[in-house]
C-alpha cells in the first residue's frame, strides 16, 4: 500500500493530511465494521439506503458506545436523543433521503423484533438510528418510493468491501455544485499494545458552488451550474477501534467539522451536517449481569491523534465520494457534473 | 367557572398550585390551539395516536416558535433535533406508540405534502415531529399495528374540545402503577394588553408504584401491581398565547421539570421525559419577504409567571389524564387500576 | 442511628422520600469527603466560603470525575465549561457570594500552585470551581469584602464533621422569604459489593415565599416579608462513592431538579440553580502513564437508586439549612425569619 | 480600500475567501465597538489585557444580544453561562492570561458598580465576561501578575483604532508554532436598507507547529521550534450590526470553527476554543418598561452571508494576528518566531 494510490483523491493527487491511511482507506478497515448499500435507479428516483453495522453480532444486545457532534441541526435524522443520553447505539446505522426516514426506523424496528423475541419479554423498545440528506434535486424524492425491503437489503449487502460515489444513500447527492455521493477514508496510528484505526463513511451532499478548496488551493468550479446557495447536508459517520467512553466519542465527533472547514464549507443554514462517532471496542450489553462493568478507555491526553485522524478523513472522504461519483442526469432532466472529470479537465 | 369544578383533579380537592385555571382548564384554552385523538382498542391493542394542532391554518407555510427540553432523553422521539435549531415547528405533533414513530413520520410527510405542492418546487423538505412513549404492557407494541390512516384520523378529529384519560395516544399508558393516559390543564394571567393562557397536555406513563405524591401530601399506592420499577416515559406539550422567541420557549418548556418532581417522579433512567413549548402569538412564514422581520416578544423579566404555570399545569395535567382514566385490561390480561377508584375508595 | 433523628428535618417529623440516610445524614457521610466553612459576620456582612474538599489528597494530581446540569444558568459560577468538555474536576470546590468569585478563583490557582510546583514545569494551567449565591440582601455584597484568606480559612477547616445553616457561603442566603443556608443529606443504598452512599450539600438561597411545600403537604408562608418575587440561587454538589463515568454523573446531577421541584420551587428566571455531581470511587491522574486506563462504572440500568437519592437528599437538604438557620438580621436592618421557628409555631 | 491592502495577510497575497472587507477590515467597522489593550511587558512578562465595548454607553443598562459556541471546552472563560441562559451581554469583554480571569472580574464587578449605583438598589448583580488563553510558555504566568488596573487600562484605552499582534492579551501567544497574538478582519454586505458589517477579532494562540495551512495552500513549518503537541487556545469575538436573536447568534458564532479549520487545526484537546458572536442592532434594557417588546430580526433564510463572513473573517483574524506579531523571546529565554519573516522568506 502506498500512500498516493489507495483512496480516489490521492490517485489525483489530493493528500489530506499526513497520516497514514488503513489498508483500504476506508471505514471498514476497523475490524468488524461493514457496509451495504441498496442503489435506486430507476426512472424519476435516484436514492437509496446505505447501512453501516458496528459489528456482525446482534447490536441490539450487543450495544455500541457512540456519541453524536450536531454540527448543524436542519436535518430530519432519527435516534440521535437517545445516543446523547445513554452514550449507546443499538441498531445498524441507516443513512437514506429525507423521506426515506420513517421507512428505515420501521425497518430497524422490525429486524430487532425479528433478531430479538426478548425485546417483548424484556418490556424494552428499540432506538433506530437512521440519518438523512435530501437528494430531491436528482430524485423524485416526493415520491416517498423507498421500501423496508430497499433497507434490508441493504442491510444484507454489509461488507468489508464497498463502492463509493453514486450508490446507496448517495446515489442523488451533490456537493459543491457537482455530483456527490459516499465516500470514505481511513488514518492508522499507534498506541500501546499496538496499531489503531479511524475510519470515516460521508454522504456528501452540502457545499455551495465555488467555495470546494482542494488540499492543494485549487477552487474546482462547476460549469453550467444553475445552484447558487448552500444547499443539502452532510452525514459524518466515524469508526474506530480505541477505546472510548461516550463524551470521549462526542468529542472526537466533533473534529468533523474542521475537515468539512478545509474543505471549503461554512456548514449553511440548510445544511444538516451531522457527525456521529463509535467504537467497536467493547460492547454494552443488553442483559446486565452485576451492577459493575470493567472498561479500558484512551486516557485523555492522548485523544489528539484521533482528532486529527477526523479531520482528515473527513475531508478526504468527502473527495473520495465526489471522485467517485461520475455525472449524473436525474429527475426533471436536471443533472450535476463529476468533479473527477474536472480534475481530468473534462468539464 | 370555579377553581373546584374544571377539572378531574379539582372534582377530587387536588389542587396544584394557586394560579387560575383558564376557562376549560385545558391545552385547548390557548386560542387556535386543537387537539384529536384516534384510540385504537381491539383485540391485543390499546395505543392510538393524538395530534395537537397549533393553529388552524397550513403549519408548514406559517410555521410556529418552538423549543424542547430533554429532561432524560431515553427515547424515540423524532423532529427535535430541528426545532433545536432553527426554533420552529412546521408540522402539527403527533404523541403516539414507540414503535409508531415512523409511521407517524411518514403521514405528516404525507400530509404536507398534499397540502403543499410548493415543497417540491420550492426545494425544502419538512420536519415531522413525532413523540412517543411505550405501551407495550397494555398493548401488543410488536404488532407495530397503527396506520397513516390512524394519523390522519387524530388529525382529521382535532377540537377545542376533546377528551382525557384513555384515549389516543394515551390509551395503553401506565402511571404510577396505575392507569396513565393524556391529560391537560391550563392558566391564565394578566399581562400588558390583557389576560394571556398557557395550557398544558401530557401523555403520562411514567412513575414508580409508591411514588406518587397528590398535592394534599397523600402517597397512593396500586393494590397488586407487578410493577417494581420506575418504568416507561412522559411527553408534556406546552402552549402558551405569549410571544415568545426560541430560547424563552426553551426555558419554559424546562419547568416542567418541577411539575414531575411534585409528583414524586425522579425521571428514572428509563423514562423518556421532554417537554416541548410552543407559542401561537406569531407566526414564522415559509416563503420570505424581505430580509428582516419585526416582532413582539415577552421582556425576560416577566417570564417567572409562564414557569410558575407550567409547573402547575404539568402537575395537574398528570393527575387529570390519571383521574380520567378508567382501570384498563389488556395484552396477556394485564390490567392497571384507576386512581379515580383509590381516591373514590374503591382501589 | 434512627430515620427519625438524624436531620433537623427528621426531628420535626419531616422526611423526604423512603430511603435510608447515611450515619450522618451529610455529604461528608461519603468516605473522603470533608467540608469546611468561613463565617463572615461582622457590621454590615453576612457572608461567607465553604470549600468541599472531594478528598484529602492532592486534587490537581488526582483530578476527580464530575459533571454539572445547569438547571438555570442566571448565576456567575466559573469553572463549569472545563468540567462539561473533560468530565474532571481538579480543585476543591468553593462556594461563597456572587462577588466573591473571582477572589475565589484567585485563591484556589494560588493554592494549587502552591501545591503543585509541576504546573509550571508541565505547562499546564488549574480550572478553579467557585460556585454562588447571592447574598445582598443581608449583606453588603458591594463591599467585596471576602479575602483569599477567608478561601484558605474555609479550606483549611474542611473536616468530615461541619455545621449546618448560617455558616459560610450559607451565612446571608434566604429561601421562600425563610433564612436559607447551607445544608445537607444522604442516602446509603446497596450494590455489588456492599454499601453505597450518596451525599448532597446545598447553598439554599432560592424560591418565593408561599411556594415552599413541605412532605406534609404543609407549606409554611414567612410573617411580614418585603419579598414577593423568587429570587435568589441554589447550588447543589452531590458526592457518592459509586464508580460513575461523567455522562452518568451528569444524569446524577439532573436528579436534583426534582428535589427542587418538591419544595414547591420552579426555577424562577433570575435564580442560578446549578448541581454538580462527583465520584471518589476513582481518580483521573494528571500525569499519565500509558495510553489506556482501566476503569470499573456502574452498569447503566442500575442507576435509578441513585436518581432517587438525589431527589431525597436535595430536597431534605434544603430544608436542614432553613431549619439549622436561625432568624438572622443584617445590612440595613433588613432580617429573615426562621424555617424552625415557624415549625415551634414560634413565627 | 482595496482588497489586496487591507490588511496584513492581504499585504502578503493571502486572501481568505471572496467577500468584500469593511473599511478597516476590523472588529471596529461595526459601528459603535471599541477595543482597547494593555500590554505588560518587562521582566519576565510578555501579557496584557484586551477589551471589547460592544458599544460605549452603559453596557450593564443596556445590555447586549449575545451567544458563545463552545467549540472545545478546555479553558477557564467565566460568565459564558448566564450568556446561554439569557441571551445577553451586560459588561465589556476582558481577554487575558488564564491566571488572569479572577482580577479581570473583580476589575469588571468594581466598573460596573462603580457606572450603577442601582445595581445595589435594585437588587442585581452583574455578570461579568472574561476569557483567556494561556500565555505561560513566554511569560510567568505563574506571578499572577496583572492587576485590576492594568483591566481598567485596557478598558480606557478603547477606541475604534487599534493595533494587532503583539499587544494586549495577545502579547504572549503562540500560534502553530510562530508568534501568535491579537488580529482582526471583518466583511460587508448588503441587505434591505443597505450596508451591514460583521466583524472578527481574534486572541490567537493555537495550533500544531506544521499544520498550518495558507490560502494558497502552503504549508509554513517554524524552524527550530521545541513545540510538538497541539497546544494554546483561541477566543474568537464576533460582531455585527445585523440584528440577530441569540439562538441565531450562536449559530453564527459556531462558524468560527470553519474558519480554523481552514487554517489547519483541528481543535486540539488541550486547546480551549470558544467563540462569541454579538450584535449591536438592538439593546436589551435592564429595567424594563411594559411587559412586551418590539424587536426587529434578520430572517434565518438569509444568514448564510454572515455565516461564510465568520468563517473568511476567523480565518483571516488569526494570519493577520500572527503576521502582524514580530518575534518574541521571553520567560526562560524561550522565543517564538514570526509568520512574517517566514513569509519574508527571513525565518
Amino acid at each position: 500500500m502506498s500512500l498516493e494510490t489507495t483512496s480516489p483523491a490521492r490517485s489525483h493527487g489530493l493528500v489530506c493530511g499526513d497520516m497514514l491511511p488503513g489498508a483500504g482507506n476506508r471505514i471498514t478497515d476497523v475490524p468488524g465494521v461493514k457496509v451495504g448499500h441498496q442503489t435506486v435507479i430507476e426512472g424519476n428516483l435516484r436514492t437509496g439506503f446505505t447501512a453501516v453495522l458496528p459489528h456482525s453480532g446482534n447490536i441490539f444486545l450487543e450495544k455500541i458506545p457512540a456519541a453524536a457532534d450536531v454540527i448543524n441541526g436542519f436535518g430530519k435524522s432519527a435516534g440521535l436523543m437517545q445516543i446523547e443520553e445513554l452514550g449507546t447505539l443499538e441498531t445498524p446505522i441507516l443513512l437514506t433521503n429525507t423521506f426515506g426516514i420513517g421507512t428505515g426506523i420501521n425497518a430497524l424496528i422490525r429486524r430487532e423484533l425479528a433478531e430479538n423475541p426478548e425485546i417483548d419479554r424484556s418490556g424494552g423498545t428499540v432506538n433506530p438510528l437512521v440519518m438523512e440528506c435530501n437528494d430531491g434535486y436528482l430524485s423524485d424524492i416526493n415520491a416517498i418510493a423507498l421500501t423496508e425491503a430497499d433497507a434490508f437489503s441493504a442491510l444484507a449487502a454489509a461488507s468489508s468491501d464497498f463502492e463509493q460515489g453514486n450508490v446507496g444513500a448517495g446515489t442523488g447527492m451533490s456537493a459543491f455544485g457537482f455530483k456527490g455521493g459516499i465516500g470514505t477514508a481511513s488514518r492508522v496510528f499507534e498506541l500501546d499494545r499496538g496499531q489503531f484505526t479511524l475510519g470515516t463513511l460521508v454522504q456528501a451532499n452540502f457545499g455551495k458552488p465555488g467555495d470546494l478548496t482542494l488540499p492543494d488551493g485549487r477552487k474546482p468550479h462547476p460549469n453550467n451550474t444553475d445552484q447558487t446557495e448552500e444547499r443539502g447536508s452532510v452525514i459524518i459517520v466515524v469508526a474506530t477501534d480505541v477505546p472510548l467512553e461516550s463524551r470521549q466519542l462526542k468529542r472526537v465527533a466533533r473534529r468533523a467539522a474542521a475537515g468539512l472547514g478545509r474543505l471549503g464549507a461554512f456548514y449553511g443554514n440548510g445544511s444538516g451536517d451531522i457527525s456521529l462517532a463509535f467504537t467497536t471496542a467493547y460492547r454494552v450489553p443488553h442483559f446486565i449481569e452485576g451492577d459493575f462493568v470493567a472498561r479500558e478507555i484512551l486516557q485523555e491526553g492522548r485523544i489528539d491523534v484521533l482528532f486529527k485522524a477526523v479531520a482528515e478523513t473527513t475531508q478526504e472522504a468527502v473527495l473520495n465520494a465526489m471522485i467517485s461519483a461520475p455525472a449524473m442526469r436525474g429527475y426533471k432532466g436536471r443533472s450535476r457534473p463529476s468533479l473527477r472529470d474536472w480534475l481530468n479537465g473534462l468539464d
